[in-house]
Formats: structure tokens, C-alpha cells, sequence
């Protein structure tokens, strides 16, 4: 092998990936060694087999040797806040600040390089093989009822406002109307939550849409779908995925998105407990529906110290939120017990799982006696309840599936309501709310609308698991801090008031939120 | 052939398209024939072969029949405010204010699906042929210095703002600095022009950057690109495309965007006429630099009426952009004749052209003493006029491009400056700029940036002049008007002050615009 090296490209990827092994006139041997690290070199050369020997198996070139005629520096690096080698832990204020150094760690590199073909197989699979249109939708809207974690836009129109939406939720079914009968989007998504562990204010979702389907469709699509996409690397992943319903979830995991990669289930210990003469246990099975509930720990005695079981306390009494408290501990048990070296999650398992059958409406919080969507007012009914809808709506399940890996939600979709007049009384005679709003959709619905259905898959959140990354701000590549602050360029930042003056608003400096602070 | 339809997607599409020959009990016949027009049915049967002569070869489905056995109406068409019929015109509000039915039409639904496939093409080309990076880019940023046309998006900081920018550049650039080598994106981009005809508030570009390469490189991909991409239905295009100075295209054709699918050049004339008696040429002529130039048009006297010389005078006394006024009369003139009969353009011809050598810098329009960026301050010079930077800005010429498309500018893009002490110099020297607010790039470019370039395709008109779309609002889905509104979702709206104070700002009712509107 020996190949005469004149373009740059690969010359420069050699040298900053693996440092190549070079042989060169010592005036070019001086220059290259004389330039500061990352800076950017051109060289030409002769590319030949490295001596017998001298192979370096670790290095991706490490078959081959360049003798080197000529060199020259494009771009000397002047600055360097911090060294790019994985390795060296950096701040995460420091990465993002820096982000485009970060960017060459081999991790970031591979994160994004992956993260683009397992997107582009996503694509081959419903553009090429299963006829679905890739259609943009608009991102400036208008706020939807409710939609109060929608950013603003403020219009030339004093007073007027578009809106970020959360999802192109109305436009797809829009579309569903408009005959555009298989609809898929990469789809640029917002939501403005304040302060929030591992959210972005931006984030992507592949978002799904058919005509004609059912929750058993869309299931077997989206099956394929990542089976299709899935890199070779990760090992296969099988189908059908297990499904469960929203009751068994929460019965036998404690929550609606159950890691179903180690047991631990949680079992009613009632019946064993009703003999027993423990007055606080028989206290609690007097109550109506009164239940003793239990995980059983395997190994917890060889693995779990006093420390551990005084924290598993500690946590019992504190507030939970999606899982109840004995879905919680089983988690954290978990993680107690692999920090003191039992392996229950193979890390290079992917355990996906379909949760079905939620409840269509669930109790508001700040008022019970008030029932908002337990996921959006556009949810079919079950088929089996549809008439429940009108005698006991809080007994009605939906056709909303959740689609959880590893006890993360990836996904989630439902089959929608098709007929305008069952929609226009969930909207107003089951959660009062103003229709007039969704005009548009329920004048849509009354024009030919198909029986539809859809699904939207959190694209970061899949990848992040996909790499094994511990955030999603590692899979994306100028990714906000959890203020929603761009460290590097600066965003948000200040503007003059003649910059705000088109749009007919002014800074409110002394508002409440200020004089509180 | 004689299969059974179950699956009631493809029997939809028959209907709905075709109106298809149906042969069915009389009970089912009855029910078809009084759903509403545009209901959606699923009907069950025996699809066979029409007896011979009953084929219809203008219909896609007219060598079969359906023998019905069931019939179900899914949901009855209550509302039509207009006929989906191509051929019944709709006022441009009415059909965006129903976008869902207008998108039914063959003409949008062949829009729409041509676009995916074109898009998809792209992506195979990109992706799988070329080893480019699908890289997501924020569209939360903050302003650049003179960033007049960007959307702001108030933040929870008080008088803080993020920008919708106009394009990912900033980004792109910073890829290129992070070692992401060859980077595109299907990029939502923003701009707030107020109303603009068949400009949209929000657009969408193929933008595409790389490391280590030169202008022809850039060239080289895009023609490849747009090759691989182009359906097969609109003929095939030749590569290399032809090249054009900027200097050429202004001397012969006025503009800097010319429509070569026709002659017509502008031809100086002043040598031929320095030696007649007419006065006003003798004074044109007398001033330095003076020249007389003129366009032949083919068989005007027997095509242009004299109205239409009258309309090509008062054309010359009116305003003129980005055309000199000769280029204008020659378009107008190209109107004028093929109005009157003349075939000039053929309708199916593409004409793709490279504008190169731009001027790297304009006088202002407002202050001609000073210099604005002819496309954006991180465009480098030609190589050969390097020199003349330090000297003499005015005279230096840029490593800008363009691809025009049959007089429309379908794209753009640059060498970039990849030197940080350049960049500083035509940021501060030049352009008299503040570069604190870049200071992000400017350490990027510190810290081993590799040379680049790149460039950014207007998919929307690119889209529209393949399908020969009259605007651009025929190949988006959901366009908004002229006057930036969703004529269906009512997009911008008002929102209640409540809705404002997380985002500490108000409603300047009383501005200067209203006072004095």
C-alpha cells in the first residue's frame, strides 16, 4: 500500500484523532513540533505499511506510517481553557462554555455521529419503506388552552402573540383531514418549565401520525421502526414488546413507566398479615380498601447496611410523585444495591415496554372535584367505554399508549377522537372548557375527517439511552443548562428598548416576582 | 385477479380519489349514494377486473371494480365551505383559513409528497453517500449585532430575551471548530420582515458546512446534490453548472440574479453613438464614466403594443432594487412579449447558474462613507485581493457564492474566515462593530479552527419553482399570509397580562406606532 496523500481532509483527521507516527525531514519534524497542540496542520506524504513490529493495534491508523514531504500550519490554537481528553474531567459549566472543544471528545463525537444515522434509518424506514410524507409544520402559533409552559412570541400586532407550541399535536391531525394520510416530522418541540434537572427548553420528537389505524398499528410500526433503526452495535432488540396496562403498572411496579429489567415486584402481604396480632398493621387493614403492601430485597441482608435501610426510611416519608412509595423504594433499593456490588441491570440490556389502558381523565389536583385530560383533550375513549363517557366519565380508559425502555418514557401516543360531536363534549361538558378556541379542529373533524391515531417518540431522551449517556445534554450539541442559559453565546441577553418598540412591549423591571426577590 | 379487501386504508383512498365503480346490493348503494360528499367510508368487497370496454384509463384505478359486500360511513362530511375540485378557484384567504380541505386538493397533496421525496433524496446523498452529520441546532439564541429581523422570545429573566435566528451560522461554524467535519441540517430559520409578498415568517433551508474545503468543492457537492435529488418527472440536469462573475451579470443582465434561460443581454452602445448629434446621449456621454447601454427584444415592433411601451416608460422612471433599470425593463420586457405570445422561457427548462465574486463590502445606503458586510462579516476574502483588505476594503472581492435558479437566488454560501486576527480586523476596522458580542467565535477560531465553508439552499422556493408553484405558500403545509397570520388557528392572538408577568413584560398600548397610526 502506498498511496500519495494531496488533499487535507483525512491528513488532518489522522494527525488530531491518533496522532499519526510520522517520518519527516527534521525541518517539518521541527515545525510540527514546535505547533501547539489542536492547532491545524496540512501535510503531503507518502502513506506506506508500517515496519514489521511497529503496528499499533490500539490506534484506528495504526497499520500505516506517513513519510512526509511538506507541511504547513492552517490555523496555530492559541488557546486552549482546558485539555481534550476524556478523561480529564472538566465542569459542566466549563463544557458548555466551551462546548465547541467539548465537541471533540471521542464521546460527544460518537454521540452525535450516531445519534444522525440512527435518525437517518428512522427515516429510510417510514419515508422509503412504509410511504409516510415528511411535512413541516408551523413552530409560530398560538397559544393552546392551558398552554401555560409555551413561550411567547411577541407579534407587530400590539397585544399579539404567536406561542412555541409543546407538539405539532392540532397540525398533525390537521393534516390526518387534509388527506396527507401517513405523516412523520423530526419535529422541533418547546417547552418553557423554568428550572428543570435534564429538560431543555427545546428538544426534538419524532412525531407520527396515520389514517386508518389502529393502537395495535401504531404499536407494530413503532416496533419496526426502532428495531429497523436500532445500531448493531447495541445487539438486537426483539419484538412484539411486552405491553401491560396503566393498573397492573402501578400494582406491580408502583409506577406507570415500571424498569423491567430486575423483578422486586411489589405484592399485598394482606391476607398472610390479617392473622397477625401487629396492632398498627391491623389498624390499617380496617380502613376500606386497606392493604399491606411489600418488595421483597433479594439479598438485602448481605448487601444493604444500617446507613442504607436509614435512607430507604428517610425517602418512605418524603413526597413522591409519579410512583407511589413502595415504587420508589424499589428503585432506590436498586440502586443501593448496585453501589454495593450486585449487578441487577445489565446495562447493556434495553427492556422496552408498552403501558396501556390509562384512565382518559384523571381528578385535578388544586380541585378533585374538577377532571382535566390525563393526557390531552384529543384522546379517544376505549372503545369498551365509550359509553361510560357520558354516565361516569372517571371510569372511562383511553386508547393512550406510553412506550417505556429501561423505566424511561420514550413515547407516547393515542388514537384520536375522529367525530366532532364526541369531541365537543369532552372539551366542554367534561372539562369546561372554552371550545370556541378549537374551533378550527372541530370544524376539521366535521369535514370528512379519517379515523386517526398517532405517536411521538423523545428522540434526546432515546439516544441518551441508546449511548448510555447520563444526561441529554450529552446528545445534543449546543445543549442549555438547566436555567435554560446558553454558557456559551450568552442567550438570553438584553435589548435595547428600541429593539423591543416594533413589538409594542416594554420590560416590566419592578413586577412582583422582583419585589418578592 | 381477485383479492379481498379487509383493510379499509387502501378502499379510502379509492373512493376518495377515484370515485370508484362500484357494483353493490341496493342497501349499500343507497347508503353510499347519500353520504355527504367527502365522508369517509369503509367498505368491504371483491376487487376484479372491469369487463372489457368498461376500462378507464384516465383514472388510477380504472381496470378494477369492487364488488361491495358492506359499507360503513365513519364520519358523515357536515361542513364544506367550498368543492375540492382544482379547477373551482377559492380566494387565497378562504383557502388558508380550511387549509385542511385545500390540502386535499392533487395539486398540494403532489406539493407536499414531492417535497418529502426530494428532502428524503437529499438526505441519502448527504448522509449515506457523503458521510455528513445531521446536527440539530438551537433556535433559542440571542440577537447578533444588527439582528433587526429576529423574532424575540421574552425569558423568565427580567428584560432578558432569547432571537430566533435567521440562520444557523454561528453554529455551523462553531461544528466546523468542534470537528464535526461535514455538517448539514434541514434548518427551520426565522425572519420578521413584517409584510412581505410570498416571503414567510418562518422558512426552511438545506444547510450544509465543511472543513477543508474550497469554493469549487462546495460547488462540486451542490451540483451532485441537486443532481441526485431532481425527479426523475422534470428531466435530467447537467453538471458542472455554468459561472458567472458578479461583475458579468451585472454588465449583461443587470441583476445580480439572471434569468439565462433567455438572451436579451445588455449591450453598451456608446461607442457606436459617440459620433452621433443627438444632444442628451452627447451629455450622457460627456461625464466620466458616461456610457449609453440598450436591450435588442427580438420582434418587438411586431409584439409590444405601444400601452406596453408606455408601461416599460413609466417602469424606467420608478424605483429599481436589486436590478439596475435595464435589468428590470429586460424582465418586464420578457413579460410584456410572452403576454402578447412570444414563447421565451420554456416553462420546463431549468437554468441553474453560479454568481461568484461578490464585493466582500457595500457602502451603507444610509452613511455611503462607511461599509456594511455585502453578505455577513464572517465571509473571507479572495484569495488574490487578501492584501487589499488592509488597503483598500471597498475594492477587495469575497469567496461568496450564489445558485440561481431561472432568476431566482435558490442559494447562497462562503468560504469562512477561519483566522481570528482577519476575523477581528473586518469586525472592528472594517465594519466598525463591537466584537465583545462574538467573542464566543472569535475564541472558537483561537482554538485550531480548520479552514471552512459552506452554504445554505432556500428549500421552499427551490421546491415551488420544481413543481412550478406560483409562491412558496404552495409547497408549506400551513402557510401563514403576507401579513404574517394563521388565517386557520387565528395565529398571533391575545394573551391575558397574567400570561405576560412570568416573562416580566407588558403591552405598550400607547406607542409611537399607534399614535401615529
Amino acid at each position: 500500500m502506498a498511496l500519495e496523500l494531496g488533499a487535507f481532509v483525512q491528513f488532518f483527521e489522522f494527525l488530531r484523532d491518533v496522532g499519526i507516527f510520522l517520518q519527516a525531514h527534521s525541518h517539518v519534524r521541527k515545525l510540527l513540533s514546535n505547533a501547539p497542540v489542536e492547532s491545524v496542520v496540512r501535510v503531503t506524504g507518502i502513506v506506506s505499511s508500517r515496519p514489521p513490529g511497529q503496528e499499533n493495534p490500539k490506534m484506528p491508523t495504526g497499520d500505516i506510517e506517513v513519510k512526509v514531504e511538506t507541511a504547513e500550519i492552517l490555523n496555530s490554537c492559541k488557546k486552549l481553557p482546558f485539555e481534550i481528553k476524556d478523561f480529564i474531567k472538566k465542569s459542566e459549566a466549563l463544557r458548555m462554555q466551551y462546548r465547541y472543544l467539548d465537541l471533540r471528545s471521542f464521546q460527544l463525537q460518537y454521540n452525535l455521529r450516531l445519534r444522525s444515522q440512527i435518525v437517518m434509518r428512522m427515516r429510510e424506514y417510514l419515508c422509503n419503506l412504509h410511504g409516510f410524507v415528511d411535512v413541516e409544520t408551523p413552530t409560530l402559533f398560538k397559544r393552546t388552552p392551558g398552554g401555560a409552559k409555551e413561550f411567547l412570541v411577541p407579534s407587530r400586532e400590539a397585544g399579539k402573540f404567536y406561542s412555541l407550541p409543546q407538539s405539532p399535536q392540532q397540525f398533525k391531525q390537521l393534516l390526518m383531514v387534509g388527506g396527507v394520510d401517513r405523516y412523520f416530522q423530526v419535529a422541533r418541540c418547546y417547552r418553557d418549565e423554568g428550572s428543570r434537572p435534564d429538560r431543555q427548553p427545546e428538544f426534538t420528537q419524532i412525531d407520527i401520525e396515520m389514517s386508518f389505524v389502529d393502537q395495535a398499528g401504531i404499536q407494530g410500526l413503532i416496533e419496526g421502526l426502532l428495531q429497523y433503526s436500532w445500531p448493531q452495535e447495541r445487539g438486537a432488540i426483539t419484538t412484539p414488546f411486552p405491553s401491560m396496562t396503566y393498573e397492573e403498572a402501578l400494582a406491580d411496579y408502583g409506577t406507570d413507566k415500571p424498569d423491567t429489567r430486575f423483578g422486586m415486584k411489589i405484592v399485598d402481604i394482606s391476607d398472610i398479615l390479617r392473622r397477625s396480632d401487629i396492632q398498627f398493621v391491623q389498624n390499617a387493614l380496617s380502613y376500606p380498601h386497606g392493604t399491606v403492601k411489600a418488595i421483597c430485597i433479594p439479598q438485602g441482608v448481605r448487601y444493604l447496611k444500617n446507613k442504607d435501610l436509614e435512607s430507604l426510611k428517610e425517602s418512605a416519608k418524603s413526597q413522591f410523585n409519579q410512583c407511589s412509595a413502595l415504587g420508589s423504594l424499589r428503585l432506590e433499593s436498586a440502586d443501593l444495591l448496585e453501589a454495593a456490588g450486585m449487578t441487577l441491570r445489565d446495562p447493556t440490556a434495553f427492556h422496552f415496554l408498552w403501558v396501556v389502558d390509562f384512565p382518559l381523565f384523571l381528578p385535578k389536583e388544586e380541585n378533585p372535584a374538577e377532571l382535566e385530560s390525563a393526557h390531552h383533550p384529543f384522546t379517544a375513549p376505549h372503545p369498551v367505554d365509550t359509553n361510560l363517557l357520558y354516565s361516569d366519565p372517571t371510569k372511562v380508559r383511553s386508547q393512550h399508549y406510553d412506550l417505556v425502555l429501561n423505566g424511561n418514557e420514550i413515547g407516547g401516543g393515542s388514537i384520536r377522537i375522529h367525530n366532532a360531536e364526541q369531541q365537543r363534549f369532552v372539551l366542554e361538558k367534561v372539562l369546561k372548557e372554552d371550545s370556541e378556541v378549537l374551533s378550527h379542529l372541530l370544524e376539521a373533524l366535521e369535514s370528512g375527517a379519517p379515523p386517526h391515531g398517532g405517536i411521538a417518540l423523545g428522540l434526546d431522551r432515546l439516544i441518551s439511552l441508546i449511548v448510555g449517556a447520563p444526561s441529554i445534554r450529552d446528545v445534543i450539541a449546543f445543549p442549555k443548562s438547566f436555567r435554560g442559559r446558553d454558557l456559551m453565546g450568552n442567550a438570553p441577553d438584553y435589548v435595547t428598548p428600541e429593539e423591543l418598540e416594533p413589538y409594542h412591549i416594554q420590560v416590566s423591571w419592578l413586577d412582583k416576582a422582583e419585589l418578592a426577590g
